[in-house]
């Protein structure tokens, strides 16, 4: 295995050298005719795949240059349509097969939540990196053994937090913030509504033990959010609150929650809910509010409601002036980012550190947050 | 004065009778020529006018129907001001010439924030109405003493939230929400970055004993509309906390703080600042977003960033659609039922106990604010 890294690690090395540029599309064609395909950089499996987050994955992880070999399922029908999608991959019959098999690098899965933690340190004991939907880690008592385990076999636990690594807009701000166009970050509110389509869900979405709770489920990409605009690498859970108030008929359900933050780098507010109405044109009208000390950045992230058409909407404010940014062509590098971790053992998509210390505020927010009783 | 106000109240019954309507305007307009002005409802004089909203304080009592008939600022140039706009109001030379004038029955003031509860305690103790700049009350001291006078005298004490009464886009809101737009209303987002202009600002704006404090001050519009949005009675402070994270220069100013609340009516998150880039075409990018079980409302009080003109824009999402409704042209009723109020000795401008409950939260909030400190 590690000589096939090296010899990948290599080629990709000159054909990047070639064609200049850090984007895989782009060193495709620059480099070769378009009906080549350029050698996969890595091969990669699946296994879990009981949200449809997982097509978002794998398609991230193809742009970065992984080949997908392979994937199991323990459900037929989702399997089948997993398999309609991706004809090239071959189903196997258990996950060991998938585990043992040394020519793949990287295992990806959107199991059960609960679930996911403790496949990603038997992909890890397997010597493979790991990318998992989020929630990641249902629990602090999986997160202390990830942690464990992860120091002890230097493998990547990456959980996807989508709504930043996939939005451009936000990766857009990443680089706003960066070169210093809203000053030093002070806050960062983060608004994550979803539409919750009960008809559509599987049966665990609706068991706490199951999903971790909506903190741990929806906020996690929040949490992500406010640790990387604010820079912080210390929070504390200032406080946190869910509560079931409109679905008594789902009483595993939470409907809402909140949390306030404050870190070594700023502070957050993060609201999570199911409430999305019927009436907007998508899932959730996600937002994100950068306050700095020198301006602030607003992301619509899916929706300009009642505005622009799509998504990937951002307004920066500055000391000057305001202006209206469309990312829809921000080209998103977490993909590439991580197969090239894979590959050179780095820490380029997201530090280890911060994968985790996201997960464990949402956690914790989770584990202590009081109860909503409405009268 | 009891006669007066009798006579007072009976005339305007007659003309609304006559126009069918509950607007001053329209009833002016449809009674009598335009160029003969209707007979004042009410007389009103001003103590204290050390902030600029006392115009907006004046403009809404007048469009109310009260008549402007005198003025006390210590203040020489604060007065010289005044006395240009308001040609007609006599010059008093002393707050007690005021005060003992029997034919005043209310009294509006913008005075510096910690003299304004003692100056309204004396204005009930002599028998007239109080309307007063937010923040009305800067310590809970002054809050217990200001609704023992309250109750005993059976005067009005009116804080003018105006970020809500004089808001078009919120009154309208108010409308919706009564008449169900949005569900039951299970949470409010109030957002108020303030731009500072540190050099158009007094003494006193910088010293936390006479300005009460962030939450205190600017906060107070957001707990009045967290608890008129969600209908509640009784709420708590959750979490709250204010700091100064980029001032030093200023060491007695709060430039940040935010808060968490849950009531019997639904949860609130209120952040206010200070930090207002120049480039944004107006004081401040005032937000509320209304959550509700089938909709939400979300309301851009100041300004539309890089999108429609003006102020006063309105989004409604509900189970069917999504529609933006422009509120510039809504009727802004406070002044009028305030001076109605102040005639019929009803409460339709806003409930005594909300007023003092919107205050006593600011004032826990405030008081038990975790102090922020970023490394």
């Amino acid at each position: 295995m590690n000589k096939r890294r090296s010899f990948l690690q290599k080629s990709f090395a000159g054909l990047a050298g070639l064609a200049g540029s850090s984007t895989i599309g782009s060193i495709a064609s620059a480099a070769m005719p378009l009906s080549r395909k350029p050698a996969a950089r890595i091969r990669f499996s699946v296994i879990g795949i009981n949200h449809g987050h997982i097509y978002g994955q794998v398609e991230a992880v193809v742009r970065g240059g992984g080949e997908l070999v392979s994937f199991y399922a323990k459900e037929p029908d989702l399997a089948a349509a997993f398999a309609k999608r991706y004809p090239q991959a071959k189903q196997a019959d258990s996950e060991a097969r998938i585990l043992e098999d040394n020519s793949i690098q990287l295992i990806l899965s959107s199991g059960i939540p609960d679930e996911r933690a403790p496949l990603g340190i038997r992909v890890m004991k397997h010597g493979k990196d790991y990318m998992v939907d989020k929630p990641g880690i249902t629990t602090l008592e999986q997160l202390a053994e990830a942690r464990k385990v992860q120091k002890e076999t230097k493998r990547i636990y990456s959980i996807m937090y989508s709504e930043r690594l996939e939005n451009r807009a936000t990766v857009k701000a990443g680089e706003l913030v960066k070169a210093g166009a809203i000053g030093k970050v002070i806050q960062t509110i983060g608004l994550g509504p979803h539409r919750m389509s009960p008809k559509s869900r599987p049966a665990w979405f609706f068991e706490k033990n199951h999903y971790g709770g909506i903190l741990c489920d929806i906020a996690s990409h929040q949490f992500d959010q406010y640790l990387f605009f604010t820079g912080s690498t210390k929070a504390d859970i200032v406080a946190s609150q869910v509560g079931n108030v409109n679905h008594p008929q789902y009483p595993g359900l939470e409907d809402f929650g909140d949390v306030t933050l404050r870190g070594n780098g700023g502070m957050g507010y993060i609201r999570v809910d199911w409430f999305t109405p019927d009436g907007l044109k998508t899932w959730g009208d996600g937002r994100l509010t950068i306050l700095g000390t020198e301006g602030f950045i607003e992301i619509r992230k899916n929706i300009d409601i009642a505005g622009r058409e799509g998504g990937n909407h951002l307004f920066l404010i500055d000391q000057k002036d305001t202006q209206y940014i469309d990312c829809s062509k921000v080209v998103l590098p977490y993909g590439e980012q991580l197969v090239s971790d894979v590959l050179n053992r780095t820490e380029t998509a997201m530090s280890q550190e911060h994968c985790f210390l996201a997960t464990e505020l949402a956690l914790k927010a989770q584990k202590h947050a009081q109860r909503i009783q409405l009268s």
